[in-house]
């Protein structure tokens, strides 16, 4: 069913809001316990905060303190000797490292599976496939290290397409199954994480390419860049359409992948139990996640 | 060392800022990772949003769309047909259920492991011990299932100390291990998720069973309340000064509990694979989080 | 042409987004300095923040604090001994007094004036008649007190139609002429400030009240209530269609009138120097605003 | 007792947190109506959104529609034909067009008046000195026009020192009297307003002359600058603590001075009547404001 003009909608029902993490199944999840061999544990995640990198059309990540030492200093109570701080946190859901949930991109008149795109509106959000719609799932992830492979950072606006997707999992020596993770290092964040080029002409997938994905049915592509695919000077996102809208597939965005290629190297492998659980931020277009690594 | 009047202050290094979840060593991930039999995923989160309960002192969450479908019924430009929806965030780091950053609460003028409270102010946040600091662990969860024990949810303002949790963990058939996360199901969220009461008179441990806890060397402790120990007309948080302060042991609140005792019941089994995975919020007092059990 | 079906479109130009506002010519502005005797000054706003009665839908008023006084009790540099504070504030722009802007309300696919109703989307919000369209005016002020007149507050859901507001303005002693403010006193805000149901049923003006005031060329037309107009059981807002949609007239919402009526009874007069000034805030569909009287 | 070392300080009462606004008595508020002679209304506030200058250090303003027009092409209900558009705004206090509250800056252990520093905290914010205290006022406005003086905008850094003021006021023409409102025009906005250069290095006046303000008793100065004050490579705010700290004399930041100079010039004028107005935002350090100037 996949590869046919409307991917895998229906696949799963006609009400389902998950997509592609349907493929995460109980046996998946046992084959990618077994993967836990060292038992080290590794975030994915880059630092969420006032400074994280945030494009001019988005509002800028922001803490507030409610509560705070300060207030101590200038004599607040302390009922038993009891002192706390609290703050309230303010960020774009496409902020720092995050999935993009299915009702994030689409064509047409309609969501992922036939959702109707009238269910998202300013007050009550994305009434269907919002991230609270995003089961956590716990399955096989693959590296697929492209800069280990280039000696380096990909160049701005680089293309991964079909072939060089191809080459670089050959060389991590596994071939995708139904339910995997699929996690591409394309060193653009190693490169520009703080020298404000980030958000301009990421290198990343094709269009071809993310349809070679979904043909695999993988259940979750990541990269560490900020949307996954190839920006040229051409505004597009076709392969937000063919995994996203068409497949069901979400998206794991602004991933730091710089650990994980090491730990991976030191250790001899290229696959490891990846834990994924988004916040189930209701109507919410996406979500922050610390994805985690267990090698 | 646990046990003394400093807890684990110091048993890590001066510099540590991820308390008890140090314990979550390579061996106890590999033990964990062991007990997933069945492959089973299950999401111990309540849903966050606009409604989520919320106490009167802090702001309600919020969401706010910066993009929606209703832009492109206007005629917002589609470039090659491509649609999105987009939206911002907001709300306190201790809504919904989430895991409370080791500079959440203190005594004195330290806070744990004597990291000076004069770090945590207005602009920074919490500039030791900040949600940042808190590392991913995958280890073994045990449920405390007072709610099938007593056949109901507690009633409000039930203390919970150390012989009825001893009493509860050896329902469960098992002994705490350095490094597992202990969970409480209280019955507090399943009976007051939305009748207004949930802020008020929550059931849960007392300072002497947090500090059984912390002798045993758990990693994480964490309940279906709203702040894991009993609440009475005393304002007062002893559990959290002995976990969180002392002993450097994180708390996960506002968990939700009921699927999982009821998967647990199904299995007959009380353990489970806990993958913990808070969001690296710089400065933060907290991360909401979405803690996963596989079973 | 006011009366007419479409009431005052075109009547300033095919671009006025200013409305009603025109009708404060420099003679009226004159007129209205001329008014000021004594050179007292009143404030007709409620206070603004936290404790702000909000209904349910939208967001609470929050102030976070950028910079305290607790962040130099803990340490931080005073440069030359300069301390300061700062603050982030949020409200809905229709909270506390403010004033609809004429983008606010609208019926069929048009704003006020023609202008597509498809310009009010998510990202630039209203690009038409949006807040900062709203020019300052200076104007004379009329106080209808209703409060007086019926010897206190007027009850839940009371109709002010055209034959009460003829009345109350009748007492008034005055003749409402083009580019006059006219405010409405029912009592609502005295009666309902802090028990928790102002936002249930207030009293207020009927569509016919509405009529007959935007027929006497009114500038502007306020209330101490949370809509002008009167609420009943049945959704409906027509005073708004009359006056922010056919003519043009801003509303100014939740104003406190009992300073002014007190000082008004005190000098034995009905009108007053009105000095009228939004914020210039851009896209937004009202602004908070601090009318003041001058007697 | 003004120039003495403390100010004004207990010159209104030890609880006075009002400050130089009580010269603004109802005398001078009679004879600033006196100076409408043209009844032409100029607004003096640059607009307020997102797009509005902001330095690094404070969250960027923004709003969020709740409701807009896209949500009725997508279905939504329309009770009686009604339509309605909301948003929310955020931005800190110190945006755009704002006056300082008299809780804004300090030096030692107490803000203007003696009260005592220690209330302005994170929960409540400033309970001493917040803008809510800031009374409106109508009073003599008068413009200095340093850019006609000079041909155009003053270079970066220029300080207006005491005899630079004088010679400005001189050509004005008047003589300040106790009340008035000195408006000074540096033409920094005019320069700056988009080239990203706003908030590096702005002329401004010196802490000398701010004390020949202060002797003079004027209840406000303002500036076409983002802090009224010479900015120099050196941090320091000698004139915030002349005005705000010792005499109580709130400051007026980020005004749009262009059109008022435009205006006066044409009628021959360099006094005109103005209407202040802040929110009465409860505990904020400082309030947006439209100053109206009417002429």
């Amino acid at each position: 069913m996949t590869g046919s003009a409307t991917g895998n909608w229906g696949r799963w029902g006609d009400d389902d809001q998950a997509g592609a993490l349907n493929l995460v199944t109980p046996e998946v999840t046992l084959r990618a316990a077994g993967l836990v061999r060292e038992g080290r544990t590794l975030s994915l995640a880059q630092p969420l905060g006032p400074s994280s990198p945030t494009p001019g059309h988005r509002p800028r990540p922001a803490r507030f303190m409610n509560r705070d030492a300060g207030d101590y200093a200038l004599g607040a109570r302390t009922p038993g000797g009891f002192k706390f701080a609290e703050d309230t946190v303010q960020f774009p859901s496409h902020s720092g490292t995050h999935v993009d949930a299915l009702s994030h991109a689409w064509a047409g008149e309609h969501l992922y599976n036939g959702h109707p795109e009238s269910g998202t509106r300013s007050t009550r959000g994305a009434r269907r496939c919002g991230a609270e719609s995003l089961v956590p799932v716990v399955t096989r992830g693959i590296l697929v290290d492209l800069v280990t492979a280039a000696g380096g950072p990909l160049p701005r606006q680089t293309p991964v397409g079909t072939a060089g997707l191809e080459r670089g999992i050959a060389e991590a020596g596994v071939t995708p199954e139904p339910g995997d993770a699929v996690l591409i290092r394309t060193g653009w964040w190693e490169a520009h994480a703080s020298d404000g080029n980030y958000f301009d002409g990421e290198p990343g997938i094709t269009g071809e390419a993310a349809e070679w994905l979904a043909a695999r049915d993988v259940a979750l592509v990541g990269a560490d860049n900020y949307a996954v695919e190839q920006q040229t000077d051409e505004p597009g996102f076709p392969a937000h359409l063919v995994l996203l809208h068409r497949h069901g597939v979400p998206l794991i965005e602004n991933l730091d992948l710089s650990t994980l290629a090491a730990a991976l190297i030191d250790s001899g492998r290229s696959t490891f139990m990846l834990s994924f659980a988004p916040l189930p931020l209701v109507g919410s277009t996406g979500s922050p996640v610390t994805p985690v690594a267990v090698l």
